[in-house]
């Protein structure tokens, strides 16, 4: 049942910490079956491919309309999409697109005192791939946030893998690859399909960065796969936190904390507010709208699991909590959002105020939904343009420049044992 | 033997191909030993760490002195540096330093036209730890361009592993923590370290990110804690590309060729020029210089094993070659090295013109000297500033904001079948 924690309790330090450490993540040995999977692919391509098409999604790969989906298919599925829904797709990608080309970083160059010029160049990789999930989780928008910042990067081909079961695809999802301008769609799904384009295979050339969420299959493929190619952080379970004070209405609250359960039974949804009876509101409002939910199942199970309601004493507790919890999404419903976010480090996205759900940051508001969870908010941020960019720095000396620095050079060279590093640079000073 | 390539030969696109896929990186399969120690030292901590330490370091931690170096111990071998070392290292620091600091991020704030303020702001990581291989391996340079992005980043606790075999640790490394200002020295390597800095002993605090070059196993035990973590990039051995014309002095571009060779038996140096008597000149000058350098057992094997010359017809033909290469470091020793530079898409950096030997960025200059290797450029970029911060957005929403983008938000809720989602944004526009 939903987790019922007051700051002033005796035993709160101890069940806080347990909350803060409870493992959502299935820890799923799939990594050997996974490694075997990727050597196949890299050892037999396309061959390998239509075998695990097969067996795992009971897919038959032999004609060419087997394998891709083509720009043709999407376009109509575009067309054929109803107005107001193909009016907030392109809302969103065009929000989505604002948010991410001001993201773009700058290059610099320049020369210092020393005479030494230094800098360093942005440029796009020059091919990324995105896992679409098949069935229930193919969403949209989520093709949206991983194809328009790679895009608005610079990346010269974005290409889209998605497995098909029984034949069958998400058409709002195709709208979506049509609107942010895939190059390709291939109808091929888990670990090989991440194989197929970490490694290349006749049909599907290689991609530099794999981004986009997937199965236990394709996340354990990814990361192992890491240093192949680029790939974006390690996704878990979707998580909320609600900063609320009594001044909310308890069905606005109680709807932001089912919006996040409703995804997945291992979702979590916390609130913490300074009034037990507020609290109290809440709790019945939610019990109320699971009973009409069409995600009830799902929701009803994240929360009586997952969920938990935390009294403070006062909501100047709740930074230092947040930054414990270093929560995917946090919702600050309270008169003065800006104080309390002066003192949250650890959040992956933070929605300000009462206006705004959080619901308004996976669909229109701009800024990316992919963002870091199980805590990793500590160390890791959102997807970004920088995900599909690297840097490259550069270094140019002249005469002053070699000889304000270059004998310093020498001397750590000399001093690491390293005489060829030491030689390039006094054969220059002579 | 070093490999010697003729653009013109019939044969040179296989040939180059093989080049650009040899593997120098040994697969060794660590993978299963490096899991074992990871579940020991997060079930048993320190009591783990010790044994682990006696068994592959044969070091005893039993007094705390066992266990730490101190900040006085860092402070006197500061102290007892020869002057002109110590002035080396200090102008290092502070033109790492400089560099560093001029890559901080900026925070963005801005309301748009819809009435949607978006934004992200940037922060340190709580505590990052770096790793310091022991024995040869140990470089003060690696020490001060891994801690001190951390520091500039604004980490507050700065943690570094190290193993002291035979109680023996590096005094110059030991003067470069104290520059760098680092907070915490422990003696522990490999694996366990890894592990001890990830999950936390009663002895060490956990940290949030962890960089730095080790072996095989600290490398794999990244790897595996990639996500409870984060890391820097997966590394590989060194590798330059020199791209030079006939106007160059044969024994400066010998000496940086040599200058990686010596780092390791695989690390890989590569000539291409237009001129094929240059081309016998470096070769012979190579010959000549690894007869009397100190690491000539290393720098030969490199060069005869991995090395390879490249003559093209023209050197416009240079930039494609080195973006398939996508080399860590690339050399531009020619007279107009900006025309060049800017087809250059993949490489960790460049160095332009005659005066600027590879060696100078791997000291002195200012940029990172730890850069991708293996063609990771491809994707990935040197060490910065960025690998110790992440980043949260922001979104705030009052009426006009919502009533302007809610209801598309709340329609592709419904598309996405996700009735809370669209329930959390319908109670606020009604």
């Amino acid at each position: 049942m939903t987790h019922q924690l007051n700051s002033s309790d005796a035993n709160f330090e101890r069940d806080f910490r347990r909350l803060v450490n409870a493992r959502r993540e299935s820890e799923s040995d799939v990594a050997i079956q996974v490694r075997d999977i990727l050597r196949e692919v890299k050892a037999r391509g396309d061959e390998a491919i239509i075998e695990y098409s097969q067996r795992f999604d009971g897919h038959a790969l032999s004609e060419d309309s087997d394998w891709v989906i083509t720009a043709e298919r999407c376009r109509e599925a575009y067309d054929a999409l109803e107005p107001d829904l193909r009016e907030a797709l392109e809302l969103a990608a065009s929000r989505i697109r604002a948010y991410h080309a001001a993201q773009l970083p700058e290059n610099r160059d320049y020369t210092d005192d020393a005479g030494v010029r230094q800098g360093a160049t942005w440029r796009a990789v020059d091919a990324a791939g995105l896992y679409v999930p098949g069935g229930r989780a193919a969403y949209p928008s989520s093709l949206l946030m991983n194809a328009i910042p790679a895009r608005v990067a610079g990346v010269e081909r974005l290409v889209v893998v998605t497995p098909t079961p029984k034949g069958q695809s998400n058409p709002i999802v195709l709208a979506a690859a049509h609107i942010a301008g895939v190059d390709e769609i291939w109808r091929v799904g888990g670990a090989q399909a991440v194989a197929a384009l970490a490694y290349g295979t006749d049909r599907i050339k290689p991609v530099d960065v794999i981004t986009g969420p997937g199965n236990a299959y394709v996340a354990e493929a990814k990361r192992q796969l890491y240093g192949v190619v680029g790939i974006d952080m390690v996704a878990g379970p979707s998580e909320i936190l609600v900063i609320a004070d009594k001044d909310n209405e308890p069905e606005w609250i109680a709807a932001d904390l089912l919006s996040q359960a409703e995804h997945d039974p291992t979702s979590q949804s916390i609130l913490i507010t300074d009034d037990a009876p507020f609290a109290a509101l809440v709790s019945d409002a939610i019990e109320l709208q699971l009973a009409t939910l069409d995600t009830q199942k799902t929701a009803k199970a994240s929360w009586k699991e997952h969920g938990a309601i935390i009294v403070v004493g006062s909501l100047s507790e709740a930074p230092a909590l947040a930054n414990k919890l270093a929560s995917e999404h946090v919702e600050l419903a309270v008169a003065d959002p800006e104080a309390l976010m002066a003192d949250i480090r650890h959040a992956g996205s933070i929605f300000l105020g009462r206006m705004t759900p959080e619901a308004i940051g996976d669909y229109v508001a701009g800024p990316n939904h992919v963002l870091p969870t199980g805590r990793r908010a500590r160390f890791a941020s959102g997807l970004s343009v920088l995900d599909f960019m690297k840097r490259t720095s550069f270094i140019e000396l002249g005469e002053q420049g070699m000889a304000a620095i270059g004998p310093a050079a020498a001397r750590l060279a000399h001093a690491e044992g390293l005489p060829a590093h030491a030689k390039s640079v006094e054969v220059r000073l002579k």
